[in-house]
């Protein structure tokens, strides 16, 4: 790379044209400089609080200038080591970006930015899809300076080539999203919710292939292991049983027609092998039951306080999910390692969360056994990451995952980043390694 | 463009390679020099019928070799000029490539190959989505001889940049598709279908936007007019009403489970003013209400024999439908035109379809109505082609839908095609004109 970075010239430059919104105070130095990728924090040279897109287009083409490289930084929760910053970047905080041109809900403690730009998905993906689905047009700025605008507000277009879907995931390596037009869904009018005990978790798994694949169309399914569930009733102070759960949330226009669902629901999990099924239809009731399932991954830090942690996010087609998650929890078994398997079924996708004190010895062993996960995930038509992004971490599975479409992605990025200068080693596997 | 076409050495060389799959006989030539658009015919220099992955890489490396453009051609059912040969040029015959790798469905008259570069989409798309979404992987063969894989049969993904999107869409104009993963559905155990009679278009707009905003979730929700319902029944020797008519589809897991929602549409239906609720239940009833709809455009085209068609497929977002639809009823009075309006309206998507005598002077008053209608629906934030593409037809409408995104697909284009011989003239503008 001969990328120069934010030395004196380009500092001053930067200063003159943005004042206070650029720091270099060590707070915010150190606060982005990192993410939750647990990975060793380095500084990044300033830190830039955009508010506009003309911020944004600015800031590019001052990079360009002085050959600064750029780290697009949203709300931080990156668990890839996405936002780890090369020497002398910039990092181009866009979370005071929210102005909200209409209508728009509100999202959880990550941006929209964020989600779109690593394909962010959550429990009710299983129904509407993950953020790729939602978005429906957006505003990106090049790093040549141009500003386009792809995609329209309506459900569908056959209109030329849809370009949105290069920068949607792509980690702030091809351009700096700085609109968003997402895709609202109404609200069902009723709901209720099925938390079934299971004996393991492949019979857990069963009965959510067998959900999905009978049209139940649920809102969210989700599955807990025995682990997890001991560290969320630490945790809340529950009594909640210690066993595989699968939690299925069903939604309708009216309470009534939910009745018939729920019943096919529960005959399919008994059939599987539930131990217990119940029922919640109350709001209270179903928050109650979801707070087990919301809490597992900070119940399980908090249940470990100084060890360090490692989430897979590996996703398999429907049909594999039993397969891998028996062949996951052998693997655990045989390695002696403790950790808790937990994750969105519906699509496929799960969290296998590693733990172990920093710098243990476990941590060859985790490793090892992420990289067996991954070549099995593989080898069933799997991907390495159903929702987190490859960031520095997964980079070095990305040639197994799509071969040759490697080079056709780093010519992508030549044609929108021929200076390399955003977000500059992520995603890509080094050229040299693959 | 340098292009030297199918001359007599370029020719040697697809026989030597290809033999009898390799068809200069007029009825191939005919039939692969136009498509469903009305547009001028023009014959391709000869026809490839392609077998297999090998076929198709082959041929494209005979093009680059004799710089011979190539049509990649499927089912033949395109309807703005998507088809027509430069030129000298082959026409990449892909319907032998039919071949089932894993349990797939069939598809109607159009092709997997050809839904996929159209993003074609259908009345099923309000629940499930346009061919894109439900394309989970694809190989592609590139001009420059690289195959490459896309995707995986995973339901989500966050590993790397999503190039699936660049090539769906596109017409032919970036690669060959030579092999589809589709996502498939369970098929909900019980349906029932309402069929709602209105006094004029916009009210039965109304009910549309009413019955997608209820999150009653229809499986299709489909508008035609009272010209399409008069075809309709001298076609098919019916007596259905002859007024603006809405079809409902519900779906679900029981028969109990629809009712309520039925009760739903039926009131938000007769909110908006709907004269008359029909509802089918048994699967003779279903088909026998999906008749009319199904058999619209032929029996408007028997309506009119020797007349010429044009079919918009605009589409604008859902709040927008009432008022782009009251337009287009006005537009269409004040020119004295007769036109159908029909569609895929809980998409937002209408066809306009527009008839009259080759050559006839009402032409001229056609395509500036089409003009303002594009540019109603553009400011209304809506696109000039919901599902059929861009072909030859509706590249002048891309400047004003993209601005300068334009630019961009066209250096993806020369990125992936430097040499412009994958369906030269589609999709893009002339450079010249914008
Ligand atoms: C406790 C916890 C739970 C989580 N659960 C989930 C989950 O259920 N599902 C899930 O998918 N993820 C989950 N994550 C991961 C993380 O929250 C998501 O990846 C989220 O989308 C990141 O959003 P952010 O706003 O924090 O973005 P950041 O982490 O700040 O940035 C994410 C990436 O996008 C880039 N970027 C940010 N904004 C822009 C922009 N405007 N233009 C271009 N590039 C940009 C950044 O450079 C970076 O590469 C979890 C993380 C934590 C810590
Ligand atoms: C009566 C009628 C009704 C229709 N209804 C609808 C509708 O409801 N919804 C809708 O969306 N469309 C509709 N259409 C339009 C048309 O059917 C669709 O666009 C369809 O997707 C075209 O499929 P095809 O197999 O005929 O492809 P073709 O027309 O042969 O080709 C379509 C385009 O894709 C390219 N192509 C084909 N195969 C490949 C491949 N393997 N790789 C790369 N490029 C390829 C071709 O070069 C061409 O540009 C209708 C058309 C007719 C005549």
């Amino acid at each position: 790379m001969t990328t120069t970075g934010l030395g004196g010239a380009a500092l001053g430059a930067f200063r003159a044209r943005f004042g206070e919104a650029l720091s270099t105070a060590d707070a915010a130095l150190d606060a982005h400089g990192r993410d939750e990728s647990g990975l060793e924090a380095a500084r990044p040279g300033a830190v830039l609080f955009a508010r506009t897109e003309a911020d944004v287009v600015d800031a590019l083409a001052l990079a360009r200038e002085f050959r600064v490289p750029v780290v697009p930084f949203a709300a931080g929760s990156s668990l890839e080591g996405q936002l780890i910053p090369p020497p002398g970047a910039l990092s181009l905080d866009l979370s005071g970006m929210t102005r909200v041109l209409e209508v728009r809900p509100g999202a959880f403690q990550a941006t929209l930015g964020g989600m779109a730009s690593t394909n962010a998905s959550g429990t009710a993906a299983v129904r509407y899809g993950t953020t790729r689905e939602n978005v429906l047009a957006l505003r990106v700025a090049l790093m040549d300076g141009r500003v386009l605008s792809l995609g329209s507000r309506t459900r569908k277009s056959s209109a030329g080539y849809d370009l949105r879907h290069l920068f949607l995931g792509a980690e702030g390596t091809l351009g700096v999203i700085t609109e968003l037009t997402v895709r609202l869904w109404p609200l069902p009018a009723a709901r209720l919710a099925l938390r079934c005990a299971f004996p393991d978790v492949g019979s857990a798994a069963q009965a959510a292939t067998a959900v999905i694949g009978a049209s139940a169309q649920p809102e969210r399914l989700e599955l807990m292991d025995a682990r997890g569930l001991r560290a969320v009733n630490r945790h809340l102070g529950l009594q909640e049983p210690e066993v595989p759960t699968l939690w299925i949330e069903l939604a309708g226009a009216s309470a009534g027609a939910l009745e018939d669902v729920r019943a096919l629901c529960e005959e399919l999990c008994r059939d599987a092998g539930a131990l217990d099924v119940r029922v919640a239809r109350q709001p209270e009731e179903l928050e109650a039951l979801w707070r087990a399932r919301h809490h597992a991954f900070y119940a399980l830090k908090a249940l470990y306080p100084g060890d360090a942690f490692l989430s897979t996010d590996l996703c398999v087609p429907l049909d594999a999910l039993p397969e891998i998650l028996t062949f996951t929890e052998e693997g655990l078994r045989a390695e002696g390692l403790d950790a808790s398997v937990l994750g969105h079924v519906g699509d496929g996708n799960f969290h296998v969360l590693f733990h172990a004190p920093p710098g243990s010895g476990d941590w060859a062993r985790i490793d090892a056994l992420y990289a067996r996960l991954v070549e099995r995930t593989l080898a069933l038509g799997g991907t390495c990451s159903g929702e987190h992004g490859v960031g520095l971490h997964k980079r070095r599975f990305l040639r197994a995952q799509h071969g040759d479409a490697v080079d056709l992605m780093r010519e992508v990025k030549t044609l929108l980043d021929p200076l390399n200068l955003l977000n500059p080693g992520k995603v890509l596997p080094d050229p040299a390694s693959g």
